[in-house]
């Protein structure tokens, strides 16, 4: 190995940023961790002269990330453009086609060709690492990867996007509607002007992906996951939630199972002691079952400049070692087919809110709907005052353990029954 | 490379059969992880003959533990012994002169002779692992030394043993004495018959050791930490601590400071709100205070036989592929002399609890020591019924941060001036 590792970077943007200058500002114990200097040689961005909060001076400049890829100046090149396709997609195939490392913090790139990539890095003898694209400073790549190399792992999960959680964390606390939450999300910059990739739970899916690859060698496979965002998640539900001991957070779940691999993405009750519901505003936090070391729960920031800089600068280190990892853990060929658990075979407590006409004789009926479904009741709670007679109140269930295909039977038939003014609001429970 | 590893194991106790069970179940994973076979070649215990839970018959026995670290027959040394000295520091330091990497889950080795094996271990070309060592399951020594590379750390503290977490989260929810408590934890093989090391917070101390040069890049001086037990921790300290918005953890806290490295041990008030303080019974928890991750919490099992194998075999197989890191990061000559900074400069805020004797007169005694030494009071809570009058009560101080060198002296005044019955309850804030 050559005394200088040098560096392309491609997507000066906040990351990009943080992480030449974290390169910069821990330069000297770098060189004393890797016995190299790491040395930032090239760059590239859509516009080469606007203000940065970097200095970029000491780099050549390339308007195209490819040829950035291409370069012969180069042996790490560090993807930070983004988007599944385009530029990202083609100067990363471009940099591992010519033997060069690549760390990306592009999940959506990894989510949507993460086993063709790996391929290619396993061609050409060289790394391709991504612990910044899940969960952003927190090193569950790592950990999994390596950390937890001799577990089998049953169940991963997670809150793996900020925005969702600081809405979820903000409605609870100060009784306010999604809908003001988002707005003041936007506000923050915490949120999108368009925000349903992040609200709507494609986000978490596209990270969820990567960490069932690494938990159970399967190769990626985001189309094989079950996806509901946290729209209409509505106070009623987070005070019924707080009283009932649960807090509402959005998870990426994956998941054993007899028969397959669950990955779902969908809001969800967690019990108000667990680790993972102390986990409030942008914070994330992932939680791993495994048969050796039982529970484990990494707590930080999931994004940011200087977060993400960390794990990407982390990775540059890794390989500036010359430690070669398979990216997900296992060398692709043994990479197994996911075999997906579908969603209406998913086991676990519910969480029913409905709205019940006419409530003494409505809930012996409703009562009798679960009963035939076998679906036993851990408790029952009727909500808010009561109108006129015959007005509409909210009772709330909590199932114990059952099938998800059995609980959309019995609401289906209790919403045919009339006895519900509109379709029943389910939550999932999930249990440490 | 070769394509086995062969890995002997001396200390065949809960840990190390975990450890033998595990590279057996997980035998094909590792393989295809790491690209080679583990094989346990060579076992080292007391009694040959004993029942154990893993099945040892394949491997060679070695009465001695430095027959078995010099044996042709093994590539990596397994050290689960135990102890500063003795069989465990030289059969150690046999297999690293025999140019074979170590994997160590003794803290009090690595606390007592840590930068002497690492100079061993470099000087050989070999590795020298020891995750298993502190915080069991959580792999912080690999968070510390690999995912937080690039960033400058500001202090790293954490409930380190589970004895302790045990003992005050028992006390905090059933409302026992610190005797009761640790009664039970013995009956439950928590805690030793002889538990003055874990409750005494030399345990903790080893441990945090170790995390301290691996976080600021000292040499490992176990010596410069001041340490106090739980001994003193009484039911009616928890039950302020609850009503002020604390818990009381035994944390272990290592901390830059303007002059110097902070290292302590000590009964520590956190905020309920934090995540270090959901962190009840045997669970351990570590939280960095890092420039670029800000702020990371791991959360995980600190003990028992699988967690800790789960850390032993990860160490393995990073052997396996080859990685070899420096041990506590940085080149052992690039370690530097750990400044001490004295506790008596440690800046806080203090819980302070005084059996105050007739309190009306006394109070203004009271405040008027603290205001001289310039300590302002960020709450005052009275507690208790009053006897007859004159009676002791107990007053409940909590400062704004202040120099504990101050605090010591208007405490030693207050003693002295007569009005508190018996000396100060005090216990350091540490904020999140």
């Amino acid at each position: 190995m050559s005394e200088i590792l040098r560096v392309g970077i491609a997507g000066l943007g906040t990351v990009g940023a943080a992480v030449a200058r974290l390169l910069h500002r821990q330069a000297e114990a770098l060189t004393a961790r890797t016995g190299r200097r790491i040395v930032v040689t090239g760059v590239s961005a859509r516009d080469q002269h606007k203000k940065r909060d970097a200095d970029f001076s000491g780099a050549e400049f390339f308007s195209d990330p490819v040829k950035l890829a291409a370069s012969e100046n180069i042996d790490l090149f560090v993807e930070l453009i983004g988007g599944s396709e385009g530029p990202a997609r083609a100067s990363v195939e471009t940099a591992l086609a010519h033997g060069k490392s690549v760390v990306t913090a592009n999940k959506a790139l990894l989510a949507a060709h993460g086993l063709h990539l790996t391929q290619l890095a396993e061609e050409n003898r060289v790394a391709l690492s991504f612990e910044a694209s899940v969960a952003g400073g927190i090193p569950i790549v790592k950990t999994l990867r390596e950390g937890l190399a001799g577990n089998s792992i049953e169940r991963v999960y997670g809150i793996l996007n900020g925005t969702c959680n600081y809405i979820l964390s903000r409605m609870e606390r100060e009784q306010l509607s999604f809908e003001e939450c988002l707005k003041e999300a936007q506000r923050l910059g915490y949120a999108e002007a368009d925000p349903t990739f992040d609200i709507g739970g494609f986000d978490t899916a596209h990270k969820l992906a990567i960490l069932t690859s690494l938990a159970f060698g399967t190769r990626i496979s985001a189309q094989s996951i079950d996806i509901e965002g946290i729209e209409r998640v509505s106070l009623a539900d987070i005070e019924a939630a707080d009283e009932l001991g649960f807090r509402i957070k959005l998870l990426g779940v994956a998941q054993r199972t007899a028969d397959g691999i669950e990955q779902r993405v969908h809001p969800t009750m967690v019990s108000k002691n667990s680790a993972i519901a102390q986990v409030m505003g942008v914070l994330n936090a992932v939680t791993i079952d495994a048969d050796a070391v039982h529970e484990l729960t990494l707590v930080g920031p999931g994004a940011g400049g200087d977060a993400t800089a960390s794990a990407v600068v982390a990775d540059i280190a890794d390989i500036a070692k010359g430690v070669r990892s398979a990216p997900f853990g296992l060398p692709s060929g043994q990479l197994v087919e996911l075999k997906r658990t579908p969603m209406r075979r998913h086991e676990g407590g519910y969480y029913i809110r409905m709205s019940v006409r006419d409530v003494a004789g409505a809930f012996a009926k409703i009562a009798g709907r679960m009963a035939e479904r076998q679906i036993s009741l851990e408790s029952i709670m009727q909500r808010g005052r009561r109108g006129a007679p015959g007005a509409a109140v909210d009772v709330i269930l909590i199932t114990h353990a059952t099938s998800e295909h059995l609980v959309r039977e019995a609401l289906d038939l209790i919403f045919e029954d009339g006895t519900i003014v509109e379709r029943a609001q389910v939550i999932r429970i999930e249990r440490e």
